[in-house]
């Protein structure tokens, strides 16, 4: 049981489809509220055995098949040195976002053992204690880092984002450089310390054209993607809004490639092409549907995987606030169920009848 | 010159690709923000000579091949009686959302003529002044308006609206029943008053599946689509992130599909099929970059539609405040010469070896 995911991101067969879901411990978890009312969110980060206790609720609660870290992806901001916060309802803060060249040059060097030692140290506390259930290390893709360092913050837009690419290039791809091998040596140092598996999180890079995350993201991407890769260990590469980006960014690689509920799982997959695992997806916002609409929506997308090898189950994005978590528990189930049967077809077909 | 737009939309052959912008009177106009300093967004919607003054603007400015009506696709919240509101700086704000079936019930009756009869005098004032630029009318989608009705105001998530969709389908379907009749004959009475040409905007429809689009909301938009088809006036059907419902919104209905920077106008236009018109696809983002850039972007967008007939250049949403109007301008301008020659191809040719 306990290495199915691990499994099935190499695409080998597997009795039970895995499952698991990003951001899975948080705001939505009891547990998780009861320490957030003593530590802030940074807090929690940067102590590696609240990380590690934070990281393990949702393994208690859920029987999810996988661990990820708890951790942000901005962290690589405090010793990048642009001043990170977390506003209040807000989301993140950098104080002093990237304009220019000089900006860029200002950046202190990372160090990931000494500088984010705690994410390590984490790491390693996990890895004594999770017992057969993999741990997922990760890390933000630079685009999507990039664009926090460049905003400010959140975005809709992303327009001084494009503003550089597009105005100031040289500025962005020196941004660039240096983030990719920041992030890339926070990951390989997330592997060296025990991390089974590794996702990068392309969250917003949806809003670019093809052409400009060929020209503007695929080569940094890449380069994170493949040092990751070089350490043995399945790599996630995952976005959102993504349906036309598809085929660039298995290009820029992975072992598995995550697919939003815009494109339907089959579809997603049939473009990507069969030597590749894939990863989702189902629409957060449907954990809030009565249990019946969850379940024929979660047989629906099994029902696309049709029984392949190579499918983790996941949601779209990340779990949203209040999101009840006897759903995600169901979900958890739902899957485990549904993929029961060695036979995966015959298991569908049954499923099937009982859904409609 | 006058009618290249109108005859884009119905694929008719044209020397020269017409283009107009969403969005194109706004606060990137200092003409406009003049205006505004008098007069709030709702007054000058609801005063015909002014909204007419703020439609000519960038007809005088600009050079466009059409006029849009200046207006909201919020104002028909105004009688349906949910209290709309603009909050400084923060978008729409409706007082009184829908969370049940009652809040449904409970929408007012809207007649187009008399409740938002401003809009059709303003239509009609514009006719009797336009010389030659086709005015186009437009209304918000049935999904789009009701997910500000159900959300309160603007969303990322749209999860209120998903959750109606998932957990209360008798709710939104009668929320949608209501909306799409009275988009419908709003719109319709916009074509009456002489709009010769409509928009239905579903900005934010890239936000669900192709499932849940097929099912919640294909059926709502067709509804009013084909009412405007029937009036004999071309219909474009507008979204944004669209690219995996492209072939469900064709089905729909519209003349004219619109296309966002996500995917290329010729990818675009072949999941599609020949037989309807594209608008689109530049990012309004590159209205930000320096004139090389963004005449490098028009020539690629210009060569994807390949002098075919049934292309009208466009962005892939609204122009964003703050964008320098010389370079909008800018755009109409290359737009009118590269197409200038009858013979699309050679125009083109010789343009890449200028832009390269």
């Amino acid at each position: 049981m306990s290495d199915r995911f691990l499994r099935a991101c190499r695409r080998e067969p597997v009795g039970t489809t895995p499952v698991w879901f990003m951001r899975q411990a948080g705001r939505y978890m009891p547990e998780y509220r009861a320490i957030r009312e003593k530590y802030s969110l940074l807090e929690i980060c940067r102590h590696p055995e609240l990380a590690a206790e934070v990281t393990l609720q949702p393994i208690r609660a859920l029987g999810v098949d996988a661990a990820i870290l708890f951790a942000d992806i901005l962290l690589p901001a405090i010793p990048l040195g642009v001043g990170l916060e977390f506003a209040k309802g807000e989301g993140p803060v950098l104080l002093n976002p990237i304009r220019n060249l000089d900006d860029v040059k200002n950046l202190r060097p990372v160090n990931p053992e000494s500088d984010l030692g705690y994410v390590m140290e984490a790491i390693r506390l996990l890895r004594g204690t999770l017992s057969g259930v993999p741990l997922i290390g990760f890390c933000g893709a630079p685009f999507t880092v990039a664009s926090y360092l460049i905003e400010g913050g959140s975005s809709r837009e992303f327009l001084k984002t494009k503003t550089m690419m597009y105005s100031a290039p040289e500025v962005w791809r020196a941004l660039m450089d240096k983030l990719s091998g920041v992030l890339r040596d926070y990951l390989v140092a997330q592997i060296r310390a025990g991390a089974q598996a590794v996702q990068i999180f392309d969250s917003w890079v949806g809003a670019l054209s093809p052409q400009d995350y060929e020209n503007f993201v695929l080569p940094y991407s890449q380069m994170v993607l493949q040092a990751a890769q070089k350490e043995n260990v399945p790599v996630i590469h995952f976005g959102t809004n993504t349906s036309t980006l598809l085929p660039l960014m298995k290009r820029a690689g992975g072992d598995v490639i995550g697919l939003d509920w815009r494109i339907p799982l089959d579809d997603g997959w049939k473009i990507l092409g069969d030597n590749v695992a894939v990863q989702g997806n189902l629409d957060p916002a449907v954990l809030f549907a009565p249990r019946s609409e969850i379940k024929k929506r979660v047989g629906d997308i099994l029902q696309r995987a049709d029984g392949r090898s190579g499918h983790i189950f996941n949601l779209g994005h990340g779990i949203l606030q209040n999101t009840p978590v006897e759903n995600v528990k169901a979900v958890v189930d739902m899957v485990h169920e549904f993929s029961f049967s060695n036979d995966g077809r015959a298991a569908e077909c049954i499923e099937t009848r009982d859904v409609a």
